[in-house]
This record gives C-alpha cells, sequence and structure tokens, in this order.
C-alpha cells in the first residue's frame, strides 16, 4: 500500500478527493447543491461579497510557500477585503482547479491553513467545487454583513481628514525578500527575521479594528477606506481618485519596522511600505479627533500618516525637510499581466 | 493601429481589461474591496451561496463552445445550483484567470454571455477578480435567499413521495453529439438539430418551478431535491442516498424529446437521458397530489417518472414489460479526474 502522504489527485480521484476536503467543512453545509447561511435578523443589512483569484506560479510557489501558508494567506487576503468594506466575515466558499499530478498532502495542507485562518476569524467554510486542472488555481469568494451607514467606501474621504494606518508597512515584503534570498537580513536578530517571514506567510486581515472604529467615531459620517493589499500608496492613490481629492503623507510617520529599516536602509524601506504591498492593513479617512482615538486604540504600528487634501495629487513630504517633496503615482504600482 | 477585435489580453493590460470588464457590472457594485448588497427585509432568511470552477479544456472549449456560449453555460449552472436550493437568484461574482494569449474579443463574449444569462434571471453581477493565469479558468460564486422551511435539500424524501422532473432529459446530451459530430443527426428536422443544440448552449435553470412548486404544496413539509446536472440517474441516487430510501423509475414516464429517440434510438437515448447530465432540469421529491398539479402547472416535459421506496436501491423498470427490471447505481456515473 501507498503512502498516504504521496498519494496524488489522479490516484484518489474526484469523489475521494471530495470526501477528504469535506471534512474542513461543517457538516451541514455539505451535501446539497449549495450551502445556506442565516442572514442576520437586522432589517436591511447590506450582503458584503468579494471574490479572489489566485494561480500557482502567479500568486504562490512551492518554492516559497507551503500548502498551509498559501491557504492562510488566499483566506486572509479575501477577509481583509470585507474588513476593508468595514463588514463582518461569516463564510468563504472555494473554487480549486487542481492538475492530477498534484500531492493530495499539499491539498490537505492548503485547507489546514485555510482553516485555521478561518477559525481565528470565527468564518465557516460553505462549501465549494473541485476540478481537474492543467495548473493549480484557487477562487476564493468572502461573505460579510454590514449596516449601510457602516460601509467604509473608497469614495468618500474629505479634504481635513486624518489618514489612518492600522500598522506596520514593508514587513511583507521584507519576509518575502527573506524567504528568496536567505543571505538577505542575516544581521538581524532570528526573532526580527521571523516576524518579517511571519508578516509575509501569515498576515492578519484587520477585521478587529472595525468595531472599534466604530466606537471612536462620534458623526455618523460615511468613513473612506481600503485595505493597503497593493501597497500604502496604491490606496491613499485610489481613494484619492474615487474621492476627487488628494492627500499629504508624512514619511516620518509611516510606521516602518525597525528591523526593515535596519536590513535594507531608509530609502528602500520607504519604498516597500509605499509600493511593498500585501501588509493587508487598513487605510482610514476620518476626522482628525476620532482618528487621534483610533490609533491610540489600535497601538501597534497603527498612526496617522497623513492628510486629506482639495488639491487632487498625492504627495509625500518630509516634516524634518531632510527630502524633497514626491509626487505618488499609480503607475510606480503592479501591472500584472 | 490595431483592429479592436484581435487584441490580447497581455497588450490591453490588467487595467485596461478591468476597465473593459466592469463595463458589464452595475457602476454601484464596483470600485471598492468587495461589492455590497441589500439584504431582504424578513427575519431570519438563509443566505444561499454555490461556487463552480470551469477551466477551459475541461469545462469547456473553443472549438464547441463560443464565449458567449461559455458565459450562459457557466451562468446557467449556478443559477441552477441556487434553483436546486429553492432559492431565488440575487447575485454572481466572477473569478478569471486569463492567459496573456487570450483574445480580448473572446472575453467580451464571454461577458456578454454572463451578462445575458443573468439579465433574463434578474440577477446583478456583483463584482470579482481577474488574475494571469496558464490556463483560462473561471470561478463563479452565485448568491440567493431562501426562507428557511421552503429550503430543498436532498436528505428530505420520504417513501411514497412522487418523482417529479422538471422538464426532457437527454436533450444536452444530444446536442453535445450534434456540435461534435456535424454528420450526427442529419436526418432530423434542422429546427430540432438546432434546439437539441440550444439545449446544450444555453441551459435554462428552472427558477421558474420554484415558486410554482410552493403554490402546489399543500403542507408544510420539506422538499428534497436538486438538479440533474450531472443526470437524472445521478440525482435520484444522490437524493436516496442522502434520505436513506431508494426509488423506483419507469423507463416509459422519463420525458425524452423524440428527436433525440429518432437520432440514436430508444436505448441511448434513454441512457443519455439518465446519464448525459447538463439539463438542469429540477428533480423534486414531494407528495403524488402536488407532485401532479405541479407537472401540469409546469407542462413542457415535466413529468413524474416514478416514486421514493424504503428499499434504498434505485430500480428502472419498464411498466410496458418490454425490458426487464435495472439497478441504477452511481459508478455508471462520471468521475471528472
Amino acid at each position: 500500500m501507498q503512502e498516504k502522504s504521496s498519494r496524488r489527485v489522479r490516484e484518489v480521484g474526484e469523489q475521494g478527493l471530495l470526501k477528504i476536503l469535506q471534512g474542513f467543512c461543517p457538516a451541514e453545509l455539505v451535501g446539497d447543491d449549495a450551502a445556506a447561511i442565516a442572514a442576520p435578523p437586522e432589517k436591511g443589512g447590506l450582503l458584503v461579497v468579494t471574490t479572489d483569484m489566485l494561480v500557482e506560479g502567479v500568486h504562490f510557489s512551492d518554492r516559497t510557500t507551503s500548502g498551509r501558508d498559501a491557504g492562510w494567506r488566499a483566506t486572509a487576503a479575501n477577509l481583509s477585503d470585507l474588513a476593508a468594506m468595514g463588514a463582518s466575515s461569516e463564510a468563504i466558499t472555494v473554487g480549486l482547479g487542481v492538475t492530477g499530478d498534484t500531492a493530495v498532502s499539499w491539498l490537505e495542507e492548503l485547507y489546514a491553513g485555510i482553516s485555521s485562518c478561518l477559525e481565528e476569524y470565527h468564518t465557516v467554510l460553505a462549501g465549494g467545487d473541485i476540478c481537474r486542472a492543467s495548473v493549480n488555481a484557487i477562487a476564493i469568494t468572502a461573505l460579510g454583513w454590514v449596516q449601510p451607514e457602516k460601509k467604509i467606501v473608497r469614495q468618500a474621504a474629505q479634504p481635513g481628514d486624518a489618514i489612518v494606518v492600522s500598522g506596520f508597512h514593508g514587513a511583507s515584503r521584507a519576509g518575502l525578500e527573506v524567504l528568496l534570498h536567505p543571505e538577505c537580513g542575516r544581521e538581524l536578530q532570528s526573532s526580527d527575521r521571523e516576524a518579517l517571514v511571519k508578516a509575509h506567510q501569515r498576515p492578519k486581515p484587520r477585521l478587529d479594528a472595525i468595531p472599534i472604529l466604530w466606537q471612536v467615531m462620534e458623526s455618523e459620517r460615511t468613513v473612506a477606506g481600503m485595505d493597503s493589499s497593493d501597497g500604502l500608496a496604491d490606496a491613499v492613490l485610489q481613494i484619492g481618485r474615487a474621492s476627487g481629492v488628494g492627500a499629504i503623507l508624512d514619511r516620518q510617520q509611516i510606521p516602518i519596522p525597525g528591523s526593515v529599516t535596519q536590513m535594507v536602509g531608509e530609502e528602500k524601506a520607504l519604498e516597500w511600505a509605499l509600493y511593498g504591498g500585501e501588509d493587508f492593513e487598513l487605510v482610514l479617512c476620518l476626522p482628525l479627533n476620532a482618528a487621534e482615538q483610533l490609533v491610540e486604540r489600535l497601538g501597534n504600528g497603527a498612526a496617522i500618516v497623513g492628510r486629506i487634501t482639495k488639491r487632487t495629487s498625492v504627495c509625500l513630504v518630509d516634516s524634518t525637510g531632510a527630502n524633497p517633496d514626491e509626487v505618488l503615482t499609480l503607475e510606480r504600482g503592479f501591472q500584472h499581466f
């Protein structure tokens, strides 16, 4: 008999694989054509839905990512999109395309990673679909609820708003560098290296920040925001474009872990914070008073990094005067094709 | 300047493609990290969610399927899963993995097909995701609502229930045959050939049958059912297994279009009806009285094809006595790996 861990997908077949993967779903949510989830009792709530498509070799690779980490990351990215809408996280579905040559153990690890992230954020796996494919691909759809007046949107930023980030930036990109080039960051303490790698492999969606946000908001106005999955610069630029406003960011206020600066110097660290992406923090625009309280309550890297302006450009300034002003543009970000 | 229709994905880039495809979404549902959809005002409704993963070369091929047909079919299959749960159809998201070499015009056709199906069934496209991939893949997640007592499940069949199918079977498989082997069905009238091809390319999810079902149901009991996307035999076997019951099906009662029998003879036509799949009709188990009314109201191929039994096997009988009894098994169905 073959070792359990070395079985391939084509050896266990579709039904066999289904049986293995359904073990990760609550029993009451599998077995029918679709899953049914209780809608909230409040009248007139909004259902929030988001989908991500991830492909092996593009979004994950078995060289830098274990199945478990790939599962966590893919799940965290979707839950972060829910947080970015101010929504709760209730359920996800997983569509999986797999090659016959894929190790079943890798898929079990993938689902273990998905499950551990879901467990951390009290979210259920509400089924999905598997099919044969010539490349491994994962499509995750995440579902949550939000009250209409608490929906966070990109287009609601107002001149004078403070721009809050919920935590450190640049750590995920630095962690990737350590994984790709193990000679990088050798000068760091091993706990610092591990923290950077973990920031990349196990990002935390900031669902925790949403209830705190609504505790500190004094007025009923809409909060503008999104997550920093494509980088802090991208987030501020997208919000500015959607709201018809601009921003001034202070490079001295952008929270970057000391270990990143130690590893690659100030300039590179700032570039990673602005353009590295995948930190999955929230970037929120709200009145200064509430912003100050929010930063204090969140702690751990949360900071006011700038303010929204009437002028539509996004300008990076240096409050110490050591660097000239710089205009940020979307073109510096990533184009994926 | 290059012809618009001959552009490839890598030439328009991610942002360019996004802009084209977002044109198919309602404006209020794009532009943020996720889409927000109004939840129903009724208290305690259930959110129903289903995901399908489709891969080029496995589920669709540009030899037999235009982009427009691929889009319709993929959407219809998901909406059929909602109907199979007794749910309404509210929204879908689309995750798309595309090769750089894919013609933009094919993707526009795909989305046009998705949109025309959504329009027919009053459902919105609530965003999604696109990414680069080494093979074209589509992940669709569909969302709808159902009241808890009207949820259709596989496990609720009771001995004595009549088994209703909402329409003809075998037509989709016959249409595929005509597409793959144009020499098949030459003896048919061209309108019959076209009807078979259309049954394959443009299947209709039976969302229309759900309100009628609840008009004819006299008692409050749960209705058992699923769709026949994997064949009529598979549906009855799955329901039987989930409910711990069996069934007797009468081969004389299974509704098969005359053109299919004319094309391939009675035996092959029956095989396609039982195992061909992709007819996307509903297979429902309910009291005889309600079943008779339902069939009359639905018309157009709807029929009572058998009844649920205490004995757990699924047996195909012939009420004319011309054929011996036959026990149906899942193994005859498809294994996709």
